[in-house]
């Protein structure tokens, strides 16, 4: 930090984010159209739409109002380019090398995917609930897109030749559940339930689908057996089996988990689901 | 099946849904009322509202376009009664006995719940994706109050006297995941997919949140353990145990899941994740 920040920083009321100004200087067409997204997407990672105006981004931009006309029609064309960017943004998180145990690349791509629902709050909301004023449906393919891109890439971290509609199903819940999730914990529980927490039980989660998919298909087991040969013991999918295990096997539970196991469901009759 | 009916049925073009003629007859303005939404929900229940003119509504419901303004403002407000009556149907599917295994509850409630999907389609998705070009924060707030009534319901369920954040996180995450499912499998995985499968995988996997949640908090050990007592080994949950337990005791994931629960990484240093 410099001298002359920390003395901005210190001030008793410092800018509001996006609103910090700048000097009006001489942009190109194409670097004034990128600045007005750049400020947009500020403005409505930290607000609400219809909380922003376009008089807030000129201000901010130092740009005249008739200038921001001249590069958008309006706030929802401002608005739809500034979402898209944010999908794009979002997708692209879940860009991941394939390398290592499975369950710590999503652990990864989790962290990145909790910074961006941490920095982008209202913006990463409206995104996901779709619900405002000013969605439409220019922005609701948005989400559209982010999800099949989380899809391809969990799908490509899966590896199987032939991904089976279950497992597909699976892996969209998860990614449904982590959106669902993220904005509960945004709106609700940050205060409660800390960010690495929450990072750590979405992929476990994810681990625990993939074996409730396994339940039933067992030609699953051969792909799962091989994602669990690179896990740790100590990272989210290693924690997770040992410590279920040891509730399963001699701890509090085991003497339900006996008397469920001892049966065996799958030879006797009147069964209640199939 | 009378005569009358089928020799109709079997006419080459049978009416839309929601569209076959009414006499004219004179209702009270209440039943009038009552009358216009529900033709109006099966509407927006098989087309997006985007698709649905007044027109429609008054014809179908053998009404005149004035008589249909004269009860509400327009389409806008017609949709948002419907989509509250649909919302209020979606919440009440959630109320259920408190009596036998919980899983066996939670069954029948997302058979339920995936009735509703099935009959309601197109109107189902409008109201989970709230992307359409009628929806507003009238209807935004409409899944909001499913999702609040959903999570009362299934927390009533675990009866616990005070249940902590991980576990009101979880029980909202598996609401979104079965959300998100449901709409996925509408779309993509029907044909694929049979719904007594996805009914019995959802419950599965709220099965499995709750396990990665008591991993996470050991206190949870007695009540879970008072779930599975009442649980049948040919239950949801039981054959989920059942299965898990084979997999990870001898089954193709013994050997992985063995090396994985040797070590004990809650003692040792060194770990990746807390």
């Amino acid at each position: 930090m410099t001298a002359a920040s920390g003395a901005t920083s210190g001030a008793a009321s410092g800018p509001a984010p996006g609103s910090s100004p700048r000097p009006r200087r001489r942009l190109s067409v194409e670097q004034r159209r990128e600045q007005l997204i750049a400020v947009a997407l500020d403005f409505f990672a930290h607000h609400a739409p219809e909380e922003v105006s376009i008089d807030d981004i000129a201000a901010a931009a130092g740009a005249s109002r008739p200038l921001v006309y001249h590069y958008f029609p309006g706030k929802q064309a401002l608005y739809e380019e500034a979402t898209r960017r944010a999908g794009r943004e979002l997708a692209g998180l879940f860009d991941e090398p394939q390398v290592g145990p499975l369950s710590e690349r999503l652990h990864r791509v989790m962290g990145r995917y909790l910074d961006f629902v941490d920095a982008h709050g209202p913006g990463f909301a409206a995104i996901m609930r779709n619900g405002s004023a000013s969605s439409s449906p220019g922005t609701g393919a948005v989400i559209d897109q982010v999800r099949q891109a989380a899809l391809d890439a969990v799908l490509s971290h899966l590896a199987l030749p032939d991904p089976s509609p279950r497992v597909r199903l699976a892996v969209r819940s998860w990614i449904g559940n982590a959106e669902i999730t993220a904005l509960a914990w945004l709106q609700d529980e940050k205060g409660r339930f800390s960010r690495e927490e929450l990072q750590l039980a979405l992929v476990q989660e994810f681990v625990a689908q993939l074996l409730v998919v396994l339940v039933h298909e067992p030609g699953l087991a051969p792909a799962m057996s091989g994602w669990l040969a690179e896990e740790q013991p100590d990272g989210p999918a290693g924690l997770l089996l040992h410590r279920l295990v040891a509730l399963l096997g001699d701890g509090p539970l085991a003497s339900e988990g006996l008397r469920l196991v001892a049966g065996d469901p799958d030879t006797t009759g009147g069964t209640t689901v199939g």
